[in-house]
């Protein structure tokens, strides 16, 4: 490989329920440092609720679009680490997926369809064969990442498996009603807004309202269309219909929580 | 440019309020990548209490002097983003700054003036023609940044304005006094270190002491001056008279707040 | 230096006590950034609890063996910043420490004895002659840690120094009893995952099971050998005797707290 192509080359991303007090993340780091010290490795977040693999494949599926071509996104949470869950490989058009085979890329791969996944059976690629029964991430998915991201093939990494008999985590769709569409709230943010399960393209071009916990709240294009304080229906950043307030937060101030129903009325 | 030319790059800092648990930075991240995957990205903070420009402010001020020359800051505190604010870059002595014209620049610009500034009006520069209304940090200053970072020149980014219209975001200046200097709290850090508004110069060289809350506390040069549990004023590393107490929290212990005011008494 | 000796260049690691709010981290970045920009940084973690020497050499310890060899562990919790404990460089056989002597290194070289140290006399090689009182980790160890990752050699640091004259900090060490192995709980992360001090080797190809607060816990391989909700102990990841919970915090959950006993049993 020339220097050219090594320094073009995507980074890995890293995503997982580790949080940052301990070193976990740290160490996973320092795996893909033994292998190849010239990857870039990009942080996603790690602060995924403890074995929440809902919150992972959101968060996942989220983040994947914008990052280069052949990227490798390393995921970890992993309640079924040590059990007989496989841990795998896929390929999509976007890059690479690698961590366990429990729900958490079907996400992405709903977006953008698998084109080929592996178990990763090749021991070769793992830091150690005798990998700890609690800490694959280090063990297995940061080293096969790298690896990956170094130029092994899939193929290399273990034994090839249908796609279609990976494990799905799907969420409830949202469900059109005759003047508009039945949600829920799928995720909140950090900002504390309300994030639904109702794509962009159901409101697009049109004149909306939500009406959620009782209230009636205005469709609209961003949070400083109102004042400040008010609460407001926008297609936040990711694509969904959320609920917000401007400048507040729409998950403490309405007390709305996860899986709480709304409605989108056409007006 | 030359590989050394580019190994050589400055790197692009990001600070945000964003928080650590959703993956808007890591998207960030992915939007430069995509653009040069050589950069070098370092975090400031994503911390700042959500749409606390003075928290940016204050952050901001105190760590670009520690960066090499053309370091790229893009800083992403943005209350009023999709509202009529500008998006600007900013080039002063020691780099970059590309974030919105909120103030959040002005600690750095007060210390170190702008040499030219601009709006971001070229749209060849953005992720995306059309931006997201409520995440401009992906969009546009990301994206501007690397390219800003990779070689492409302030001028290329969008229309000139004058740097004296960029909005301004002060914070009170302490005042001398017959026999010292009476100013307040401006910034708290993770130790509970009670930072004034009180700069090195004042007590460079006297003897002195601090009142607040009703405390006499003796100025020292550091924490090990007093015994463990003992209340201290010193210049702390920003160059900030600030109030602490030797391993422990002096925030919580004093119950001094932000905002509170404290004299400096020359001895 | 080549290029590529330059690329394959081990990283520089960070951990302290700095948390993540403040810029500190995002300053130290900075000042290894001016001195080579070329350097891989990589956080172990910043949120050990301020001022907490123990917590952080229990981290580094379990960190170290998976970093290239050369790498250079910048660690500063350092409550005695400002006093006379001397700051040091040590060389081992996987890297290089750079920090205070308090003895935040005393885990890592327990293990891997010190090949040489010296103390940090050389100010050529910091930041500034004229440190912070207080912030010694901007002015002299990131400087240092980046000059070492930058091949100044150890002995151009400073005086060479008896490595048996640095700081010890030493946990208990766990005693056989005639049927087991008495311990205490010498770290609990951020799963609520309860680590004590006994060693893998003890128990290693035995049937064994753990005695803590009143309980009878069995020992097993890993998580999901037991039912969701129930108490498990294991060999964790880092290679002692642990108490967890499937899918749960055994900290919150059972009420056993840092130093509390446990006793291993063979059966």
């Amino acid at each position: 490989m020339s220097n050219r192509q090594i320094d073009q080359q995507p980074p890995v991303t890293l995503l997982s329920d580790f949080g940052d007090r301990d070193v976990y993340v740290g160490i996973m780091k320092g795996v893909i440092a033994q292998i190849n010290s010239r990857l870039r490795v990009v942080d996603l977040t790690h602060q995924i609720p403890p074995q929440d693999v809902a919150a992972a494949r959101f968060s996942l599926m989220n983040a994947y679009p914008y990052f280069p071509v052949g990227t490798v996104h390393v995921a970890v949470v992993d309640p079924g680490v040590g059990s007989k869950r496989r841990a795998i490989a896929v390929e999509f058009a976007q890059g690479f997926l690698v961590g366990p085979d429990n729900g958490i890329f079907s996400g992405v791969l709903s977006q953008s369809p698998a084109i080929a996944a592996v178990e990763l059976t090749n021991l070769n690629y793992w830091r150690t064969p005798q990998p700890s029964k609690t800490f694959h991430g280090r063990d297995i998915f940061a080293s096969v990442g790298a690896n990956l991201a170094s130029g092994v093939s899939l193929k290399q990494l273990g034994k090839e498996i249908d796609p279609a008999s990976l494990v799905k985590l799907d969420i409830d769709k949202c469900k059109q009603t005759t003047n508009g569409v039945a949600g829920c709230i799928q995720y909140i943010d950090h900002f504390g807004n309300l994030v639904s399960n109702i794509p962009e393209s159901y409101v697009q071009g049109k004149t909306w309202c939500v009406q959620a916990a009782g209230l009636n709240i205005p469709g609209c294009e961003t949070y400083s269309d109102v004042k400040v304080g008010e609460i407001i229906a926008l297609v936040g950043s990711h694509g969904w219909v959320e609920i917000a307030i401007n400048r507040g937060n729409a998950h403490s101030q309405l007390q709305i929580n996860l899986q709480d129903a709304l409605q989108v009325l056409f007006l």
